[in-house]
C-alpha cells in the first residue's frame, strides 16, 4: 500500500467512502499488522465485512524502476491491485505509489484499447464554469501527434460519458491561440484534430484558457500537462499556506473568519486540490487511478470517488467500442 | 502605444511613477492628442516638465507578424522606443505591446550580449520565501542545451546584481527531481549546467517547487515557462473572480472584508499578479520591458518600476563583462 503515508491514511479514507456507498466492496491489499491497526477504530461490522483484507509483504517504492516492478518475482501490493482488476475480481484499483510502476503494470496486465499507443493521466481542473479534463499530466513526456490526436479522441469520449457533454469542445495547450503558433509537432496535432470530424477541435488554448472554461478537454504532452498541473499545486498551497499566517497573525482575523466560516468553505470547496485528487490512467482496458502520493484521508476519498464514478460508467468498456468507430471511421476516410 | 488599453492606462501610470521617482524623465511615443487627453488630467507642472512627448503615427498591432514590423518604413511608436534605448537617449523602454515584434525589434537594434545566441523573457515569480527568476517564459518555444545554458548564466547573473545573492540557486524545470528523468534535451542540459563551476546549479525542480522558493533561478524552455506562467495567472485570476462572487454575496461577508481589510491587503500584495507584471528581454545590449497587454494601471507601475530598477543597476552593461569572464572561462576550460 503505496503513497507517503500509507494505510494511515488510505484506511480512513476507505472507511469513510463505504459508509457513503452502500454497495461498493474494496479489496485492501498491504501489510496486514498495519492495516488492522487502522481497521480496529471502526466498530461497524457490516461496513468492515465488506472489506477484504489480502496480506502482501511485496512493495513498490518511489525510487523502483517500473522495468524492475515489472520484471518482479515476488507480487507487491501494487501489482496484486492491477491484477484483480485484469482478473476481473475488482472493478478499478487505486494507489497512491509510484506513476511508472503503476502505468507499467497497467500496460502489461490491461493493454491499451484498441486504437490506443500508449494511456495518458488525466484529471480534472477546476474552471470558472465547471470542470475541464486535462491529458496528458505526465506518462508521456514526448508525444508523437499521432497520440496527442489519440488522447484528445479519449479525452472527448471521456467527457461525454462522464459529464454527458454531447460534443465536447477540444483544444490543444499552446503559447498562443494564433495558428501558426507553437512547435511543428503541434502544427501537424492541430492538423490531425481539425481533420477529424468526430472531435469537436476549437483550436489552441493557453495555460489561463483552462481555468475560463475554454474547452471541456484541454490536449497536451506530458511534459507541459505536468509542469502546468505541479505549477498550480505549488502556487494554491502558497495561497494556503499565506492565508494561514494571516489568519493565524491576530485574533480580529481569527474572529472573522469565525464569522466567514460558511463563505470559506465553499472558496475551499472549489480551490481545495484535495477534491481534484485521482487521475485516470486514460486508454487501458481496465480502471486505473493515480492518487497523488502525499494525498490527505480527504484527497484520498475523492480518489475513491473518482474509481467509484468510472466504473459506474464502465468506462473502459463503454469507451472500447467507441474507440473501434471512430477509428474505423478515421481509416475508412483515410483510405 | 501599445497594449489593449493604451494611453489610458500607460499614462496614468506613468504620472504616479514620475511623482515617485523624482529623478527618473519619460519620453512617450504615441499618438500625442490621445495621450493629451489623460496628460491634461495632471497639474503638477514640474512633473509634466519630465516628459517629453515624441508623436508618432505607426503602431504595431498584435497580430502583425514580427518581420512585417522589422521591415515597416513607417516608424511605429515600439520600433522609436527600441532605438531610443539603441541611441542612448533613453536607459530603458517599456512595451505593452506585440511581444515577437518587441524581440524582434531588440535583436535588430540592440543586438545580444556576448556569448548569448538569443534573449529570453525572464521575470519573478513569487515564492513563499521571496522571489524566484524564471525563465524563459516564451520568447523561445524550443531550446538548445547550449541556450538552456545561457539563460541559466543570464539568470544566476541577474539574481546576483539585483538581489544581491552571492552564489544563486539555479534549477531546471522538469517533471521530476531524479536524475534521468525528462527528455534528452533536459539530461544534456543538465550535464552542461554541472558541468559549470561558476553556475550553483542544484539539480531539476518541479512546477511546485518553484512556489517553495527551491531555486533562486528556474530554467525552461519558453514553452514550458509559458504554460506554467500562464496556467497560473489564470488561476489566481479563477480564485480572484471566486472570491470576489463570494464577499458580494452577502452583507456579512462584506463587513468582514471591511473589518480584515488590512490582513487581505496584505495577502493582496503577495498574490496580485499586477506586483509581478513587467518581464525583462534578457541578453541584449540594452533594457527592454515587456508589460502584460491587459496590464492594469498598477500593473503597468509595475513595469515601471522594473524598468527603473534594472536602470538603476545599469543591467546589460553590468552583465557583459561577467558574461565575458564566464564565457572565456567556459572556453579556456573546454580547451
Amino acid at each position: 500500500m503505496g503513497g507517503e503515508s500509507g494505510p494511515s491514511v488510505i484506511v480512513p479514507a476507505l472507511l469513510n467512502c463505504l459508509s457513503k456507498h452502500k454497495s461498493v466492496e474494496a479489496i485492501l491489499y498491504g501489510d496486514l499488522q498495519e492495516v488492522a491497526l487502522y481497521l480496529s477504530l471502526c466498530h461497524d461490522q457490516a461496513l468492515l465485512s465488506r472489506i477484504e483484507l489480502v496480506h502482501c509483504e511485496g512493495e513498490v517504492l518511489d525510487t523502483d524502476k517500473p522495468s524492475d516492478v515489472i520484471r518482479a518475482r515476488t507480487p507487491s501490493s501494487m501489482s496484486l491491485a492491477v491484477e484483480a482488476v485484469a482478473k476481473k475480481y475488482a472493478d478499478a484499483c487505486i494507489s497512491a505509489g509510484n506513476t511508472g510502476a503503476l502505468m507499467g503494470l497497467g500496460l502489461i496486465n490491461l493493454r491499451t484499447l484498441p486504437g490506443v499507443s500508449r494511456p495518458a493521466i488525466c484529471t480534472t481542473f477546476p474552471t470558472i464554469s465547471g470542470r475541464s479534463y486535462v491529458l496528458d499530466l505526465g506518462a508521456n513526456v514526448e508525444c508523437s501527434p499521432e497520440q496527442l490526436h489519440q488522447f484528445a479522441i479519449l479525452g472527448s469520449l471521456t467527457a461525454h460519458l462522464l459529464d454527458d457533454i454531447k460534443e465536447p469542445s477540444v483544444r490543444l495547450l499552446n503559447v498562443g491561440v494564433e495558428e501558426g503558433k507553437g512547435s511543428n509537432q503541434l502544427q501537424r496535432t492541430a492538423n490531425l484534430l481539425s481533420a477529424d470530424p468526430q472531435l469537436n477541435y476549437c483550436g489552441f488554448v493557453e495555460g489561463d484558457g483552462i481555468f475560463k472554461g475554454l474547452a471541456n478537454v484541454v490536449v497536451c504532452d506530458g511534459f507541459a500537462g505536468n509542469i502546468a498541473l505541479k505549477a498550480i499545486e505549488g502556487f494554491a498551497m502558497m495561497i494556503a499556506t499565506i492565508l494561514e499566517d494571516l489568519l493565524r497573525s491576530s485574533w480580529l482575523a481569527r474572529i472573522t473568519l469565525g464569522i466567514m466560516s460558511r463563505s470559506f468553505e465553499g472558496l475551499k470547496h472549489r480551490l481545495d486540490p484535495a477534491l481534484y485528487n485521482g487521475a485516470y490512467l486514460l486508454g487501458l482496458h481496465g480502471i486505473v487511478i493515480k492518487s497523488h502520493g502525499s494525498a490527505s484521508k480527504k484527497a484520498f476519498e475523492n480518489a475513491l470517488e473518482v474509481a467509484i464514478e468510472a466504473a459506474k460508467h464502465n468506462l473502459p468498456k463503454a469507451l472500447a467500442p467507441l474507440l473501434t468507430d471512430k477509428f474505423r471511421t478515421n481509416q475508412k476516410e483515410s483510405v
